[in-house]
């Protein structure tokens, strides 16, 4: 009986080069794949809701796969996490509805950007939080980001080289707060560019070292050129929090 | 001229057998030994204010090493930061007093102590909480830690084979709190027995998971016999939080 399966998984990224299945590299699809298989023994396709990049990590990416097995989801659960490498675990499986797709039915998105704000690193955020020496304007960074709710052509962020039918997304909500020396980003919509999240952290920075202004954030937004907006935040302070549907 | 240098380290214990130098293995020492070597083309010894086993994280571990040198604490901070591997890391060094000795004058430590408190383990915490599925009573597990304040011979939670002088020990604070999963414990005392935190998180586990009552953990504690507590939970489930001088 062919049946649907829908995973919400976590996983380190640190180890991968990024949640698609490539030829010679080790991504989360791979290995998820790769247990599928041992436990069917059949060559599965494990649809993810969105790529992550090399690095990235994620608290609740979503997948499917279609199947035809008897095993329950309990029964995949248990041997998914079995087999996977201790970086990856299946923290949910259930049955779907057999038309459901993570990818085109996913409704939105939310994603944390974590920045460790003080002059000397960390030894155990190394691989979380992207290390940022000079002190930022959290404030400033909030009047920056709030321009970024609603519905926005969102061109001046999208990585160079990809293409997409729309590059208008919406933005339904953006946070932003401390702890100590982490500075937490909070950043929800119904979906996302390639590098979006990344390149707007980067040019957020940029308004909390005062470089540009929350102004000049706004000018970016609206110019949709790349070349305008910051750097692209390094992958290993980005986590996929939740997938909604 | 001789100088003294006090440093506070961070560091993720899971690459290291500990903080102790020991032939073939890989410790924190070794590595800042080495790195100081670099600096400084002498050998010296790093003083701890005690061994952190292996795979036991710090915030905040102390140390102190005397050195004849004309370089400053600075210097050696971003010398040493630039040469260690990026899981140890110096966060401050300052300038000691000649008699600084960072174990003997050790006056308290805090250690704290997670667990990961859900059916399914966590990719991102696998190196730094516990994973236990039973839903753990954490009432009594407060109401069993409350026993701990106060000066008591801890003999009952000592690793076996390890001898001192004394085992009498005082516990200054015990607190235990939840935030979603996480369960986490923080114990701040004048000194710790080999495997003294370990050992008393794994008998507050019994305690939790309705094995044994507080009280049992109470007689437990007076009863000075390693067999009767629990069993040593896991390394990497702890950490070095703060050494007070």
């Amino acid at each position: 009986m062919i049946q649907n399966f829908k995973l919400v998984i976590e996983y380190d990224g640190a180890a991968y080069h990024g949640w698609q299945r490539q030829a010679g590299d080790v991504s989360i699809q791979s290995e998820m794949e790769k247990a599928i298989a041992v436990m069917t023994g059949q060559k599965v396709t494990l649809i993810g809701s969105g790529r992550t990049d090399a690095g990235v990590h994620a608290l609740a990416q979503c997948a499917n796969f279609r199947c035809d097995t008897a095993f329950t989801p309990e029964t995949f659960l248990k041997g998914l996490n079995a087999l996977l490498p201790d970086d990856i675990v299946v923290k949910t499986c259930m049955s779907a509805d057999i038309g459901f797709h993570a990818r085109y039915h996913a409704k939105g998105k939310r994603y944390r950007y974590c920045i460790l704000n003080r002059a000397i690193p960390s030894a155990l955020l190394r691989n979380y939080a992207w290390h940022i020496r000079k002190k930022l304007d959290l404030c400033a960074m909030r009047d920056a980001g709030a321009h970024l709710i609603g519905t926005h052509d969102f061109k001046a962020f999208q990585g160079q080289g990809t293409f997409v039918r729309s590059t208008v997304r919406r933005i339904i909500s953006f946070d932003i707060d401390q702890n100590d020396d982490v500075i937490r980003m909070d950043i929800e919509g119904d979906g996302f560019l390639r590098f979006m999240v990344r390149n707007i952290v980067g040019t957020l920075v940029d308004v909390g070292a005062e470089k540009i202004t929350p102004e000049d954030f706004r000018q970016i937004l609206e110019s949709k050129s790349r070349s305008r907006a910051g750097i692209t935040a390094p992958p290993h302070g980005l986590f996929l929090v939740n997938v909604s549907y």
